[in-house]
């Protein structure tokens, strides 16, 4: 048997807690799978007092993280600390300076410093893996980067944040608004005290950004991700939504089209009867689409202390094997430089709700403006009579441009008769 | 960059053509994610003189397969012949006796001879890798061998067979029996022209040896694999199974169990929520559980040219990047040695439908026999009265097992009001 792997792990929260339950309680499976020992000999962690749950005796403590980095006696960094900069980031970037393999959960590091890093990976030689930054357990980085390396991979799409998608199921399944299912997720801990970064689709555009470089071969371009939250959904338009045969997801989509990358994180109205409409839940699940391949999801739980303690063991248990892939899945310099591509040359079909008031006239001056922006429907719904009050009106649009959309959005909106902003979904094919 | 990778193909069916294809046509992505260009130099197949679609000049021909180990310009083997004996096999042994790594196809010969295939690649330090030998371009193997690495799997599920999960389909929509289905099938080019392998479960059978071994670290025991195919499914059952909200599929099981393995491969009823449910058609799924990351589901395309290459040139980029895993996930000193557990021991819930003459006594016959052997029942579902005529009953037990149901059959098959062997469909869990 050869020696153990001596790992550091910085961040002792339920993920890092979780991470040492693992090593700890799977220590002959791990053992087998990866051909050695894999023991956590350092932490660091802000209160050495609190109770986690799992034995610390005997390891070396570090109250700075980034001293972790410099122990003689670690092999291995694992970074929980998480968050785009600070001491997360200066953790990852003293490992890898001092030609230490990193482990990560962290999705805002890689997808605003994730070229920087990978270039600093490169130039020590050393892995730098991060299957729990997306999609928590599901191993979507390892079938994105080595399963489907054979394919050109033209869309990679996905439900990548498990708050959104529980908010959406629930407001679906009886009938209610987002605020009002935002606090109770709120009560039972499926969402942050602030929300913000989740629900306004932060979240999953580190992700999607991530996917992204990873399914087209190209540097990371966080930047570059078009983000709507679900803030405005409302209860109304979920239940239209049924109507319509569509279901509303907070999708994450990244496309190769002929102008470049498009990727883009909004709410989407998604057929029924697609695979990916079906993921309720705190469930997250991620769709690619490859040229020889075809279609293939991979759905699972997304988040919670199990599920990314067994992405970190994964990365581990690599590492003690000596399996490691260049950070985007090729060397820095094979990179494909394909442009990104607006969200304005966005071209799809459109789901429109409007509340107008109830006279004669009003779907004739609607309509007129869809007519002079080129823009052709496909169906049009409206419930109810109530002469002079408020009534929903639906519009779907044939595929159209976003920059005619939002031309013609604007004139609606002005129409005296339309008494507010309209609502408008994108419609995203299965 | 560093040389190429070269390749040498054995078998230029439609498989082997996909994987000329993908090679040729994906090269600039392939050499990126590889980090060198990988070649096919030399291959074999049958006849020269077929057109497949592909440029064959300038490789090296072998009317032998098992010659392409010995050539020395091949730095890797593809066996595409498939079949548990014969050229496949000897082309297999011979290139781990000359310590060149092997990608396969053939889940026959693992699941037949995986041990001692083990044992020669560990002999040789070479990898022995068969993503497309199971579920066609879904990255299963590397789920589960990999990606889960950290998790002590309790349960692997799956919709392996095409053919079968097609013909269960288009019964289920169209309210067709099985021979008339299959038959169209065969028209289609889904199913063979002796389709004895896909339908009576064998081929399925194979694969989930192939999972049950991956999940549970264990050699792999396609012997102590029970099976059974779909030939008995009728559409009355399929009918009956929608009123009890379930779907009817072929699905292979390993469980791990206090007793020991246990793998079935049989038809399920499986509750219709369940997203192994959803999965229709040509489709494939693997569900796998594990005590870390929970339930993770995996779905695509099953077979054909196109996933199957994908597969094939995933192994290859491994090979080509120095990543490797030992077959089973653990070197063969290191596995489980876990006894299988006979289908006798099984314990769950089941279906049951009888033809029965439409007269009093006969449930209360039915249901004396089930008592004695201490099974319970949960429903009981009668259609129509003809006094004196066949009609079917359908029955659904709690949780028994697997020998007194056996018992309780032989019994009620026995009863001269029941007209046919009663249909036996086992009850799975989401």
């Amino acid at each position: 048997m050869t020696r153990p792997l001596s790992v550091a792990v910085a961040g002792l929260g339920t993920v890092g807690a979780g991470v040492l339950r693992l090593l700890r309680d799977n220590a002959d499976v791990v053992t087998a799978r990866a051909g050695r020992p894999i023991a956590v000999t350092a932490v660091s962690a802000r209160d050495r007092t609190r109770d986690r749950g799992v034995e610390l005796a005997g390891l070396r403590w570090y109250d700075d993280p980034v001293a972790l980095a410099a122990d003689p006696a670690v092999d291995v960094v694992v970074e929980l600390i998480g968050g785009s900069e600070g001491p997360g980031r200066a953790l990852v970037q003293a490992a890898l300076a001092a030609g230490k393999p990193v482990v990560t959960a962290n999705k805002a590091l890689l997808a605003v410093h994730g070229a920087e890093l990978a270039a600093a990976a490169e130039r020590a030689g050393v892995p730098l893996a991060f299957e729990a930054a997306v999609a928590g357990g599901i191993p979507v980085i390892k079938a994105l980067r080595e399963g489907l390396s054979g394919n050109r991979i033209s869309r990679v799409a996905g439900i990548l944040n498990g708050t959104c998608n529980y908010i959406l199921t629930v407001m679906r399944e009886r009938g209610r608004e987002f605020a009002d299912v935002l606090a109770e997720a709120q009560k039972l801990g499926y969402a942050e005290a602030d929300p913000a970064f989740d629900i306004d689709g932060i979240d999953a555009a580190h992700k999607l950004a991530i996917l992204a470089a990873l399914a087209f071969g190209r540097p990371v371009a966080f930047g570059a991700v078009h983000v709507e939250g679900i803030r405005r959904i409302s209860a109304l338009d979920i239940a239209f939504a049924g109507e319509l045969g569509y279901r509303i997801k907070l999708l994450g989509i990244a496309r190769c089209t002929e102008a470049g990358i498009e990727a883009r994180v909004h709410p989407c109205m998604v057929p029924q009867a697609a695979p990916i409409a079906r993921v309720d839940g705190v469930f997250n699940a991620v769709v690619a689409e490859g040229d020889f391949i075809g279609r293939v999801m991979l759905e699972g739980r997304g988040a919670g202390a199990g599920p990314t303690a067994s992405a970190v063991a994964a990365d581990l248990i690599d590492i003690a094997r000596g399996r490691s892939t260049p950070v985007w899945g090729a060397a820095s310099g094979a990179l494909s430089d394909a442009p990104s591509v607006p969200i304005e040359a966005h071209v799809g079909a459109y789901y429109l709700r409007l509340m107008v008031v109830d006279r004669p006239g009003v779907i004739a001056d609607v309509t007129a403006v869809l007519r002079d922006q080129g823009i052709s429907l496909e169906s049009m719904l409206q419930r109810g009579r109530s002469p002079g009050e408020a009534v929903p009106v639906v519009l779907v649009t044939h595929e159209t441009g976003e920059a005619a959309m939002r031309a013609a959005l604007a004139r609606i909106g002005a129409l005296d008769a339309v008494l507010e902003d309209p609502a408008v979904i994108r419609i995203e094919p299965a």
